[in-house]
């Protein structure tokens, strides 16, 4: 009688710096993220895995705290995948743990609350320590007109205006939990945290809050564009290296 | 008559990521910060330009603020040096401000004080984030053994054990201002400020305070280790890329 192998959903935490990916999920032409875990964690087991991924960041979004799953036959102890896969991943990806998760748990269907950073170096020059991390603009914003915009995010609200146009998903409403600006330095900190994120929305709410650090709208002009539900309300896409998703709890 | 051109000498205070270089210095085989410095500045005023530089830090030692002067025949207003050269420096070097100087302006010859950073990521994994700028390392140190340590450093000592074997300087007397080790979430953060530093003293600092944060040896063991004047009798020369140049007052 053959014995019946239990197959495990394992959960990665997963942190990356994303300068020099194309990006979360597998594509064609380009190294991704899941592209490496599915590589190292199929050469590591011996199986053909394939992670789902929990937030799938674009090109140049780095994270300290991401989420990808995957089913295995293997007997490791969950505990020990990060320690495994470390020595397989390059340098710029790096499992913070691993563990065993319910076999129907998906990481992009739980509650979760999730943390996006958009840093933004303003100065009068660039410092190149900060170049990847941060995005960098001369132009004087006053972080305290954006947090009174930031302000006006939080809630639950619907969010169309700060989707890309093109993005396809069944509702565009979302809860935004908290959103702080602050100042250290040099460096704008822009913190938002929400039940989840549409398409780009990081990028938009920060191209949005420098237009009001910048004196171009008015920050009470947020919740306009909020009721408008229109992309072409809110600022431009702020750049991708600023971004990084910070912190994702899993409810 | 021929007008006689005037000579001037400039101050750039010069901010640099070091990862990708062999430090400071030019030298035949690699990219300098020193080199690509007199070789934009020589495109950039058509003649020979050759800086002198405050601080000649190691290959993969960052910089906020290092110092370079120069002199040159050229009629540019001296504040305008920093937006020309940063057109045509490569982006991981970015000049912070130019100014006029004294014609007998040396940056080594000079009173000044400089603060150093080095960072440690003291976690069960490594960030890749901060790969390039905070040295890794999973055993668990406690930075409060470490700051107990650092104030023995304090004040005018002769810092002979905490110079790499090889240098040939005059006096290895130096002054510490201050010396402050603490922690920000995973990462440990040792500053020290003094009126000069000598090879390595930085790095070995930081491998000797780490000695004490995991507890090999007694903090109050530093005060020795100064009295020896042996470099044998301090800890290793820690990595260099946690390692950067802070702040560099001219007195």
């Amino acid at each position: 009688m053959e014995q019946e192998i239990q197959t495990k959903r394992i959960m990665l935490t997963v942190a990356y710096d994303g300068t020099n990916y194309c990006g979360w999920q597998v594509q064609k032409n380009g190294n991704t993220i899941e592209g490496e875990l599915n590589r190292c964690l199929s050469d590591l087991l011996g199986e053909d895995i394939k992670v789902t991924g929990g937030s799938r960041t674009d090109s140049g979004v780095h994270a300290l705290e991401n989420i990808a799953v995957f089913d295995t036959k293997a007997k490791m102890p969950a505990g020990k995948f990060s320690y495994a896969l470390n020595q397989r991943l390059p340098e710029d990806i790096r499992i913070q743990g691993s563990k065993q998760v319910d076999a129907d748990f998906h990481p992009r269907h739980c509650f979760s609350k999730k943390t996006y950073e958009y840093r933004i170096y303003n100065a009068e020059f660039p410092l190149p320590v900060k170049r990847f991390y941060s995005y960098f603009t001369y132009v004087p914003l006053n972080e305290k007109r954006m947090q009174e915009a930031a302000s006006y995010l939080v809630g639950e609200h619907d969010f169309k205006s700060f989707c890309s146009s093109g993005s396809v998903v069944e509702s565009t409403v979302r809860t935004i939990y908290e959103a702080r600006v602050y100042r250290e330095e040099n460096e704008i900190i822009i913190r938002v945290t929400g039940n989840g994120f549409l398409y780009n929305m990081v990028r938009i709410i920060a191209g949005t809050l420098m237009e009001a650090g910048r004196g171009n709208i008015e920050p009470e002009e947020v919740k306009r564009i909020i009721e408008k539900k229109d992309r072409a309300y809110a600022g431009p896409t702020a750049p991708a290296n600023g971004l990084i998703l910070y912190q994702y709890e899993i409810l």
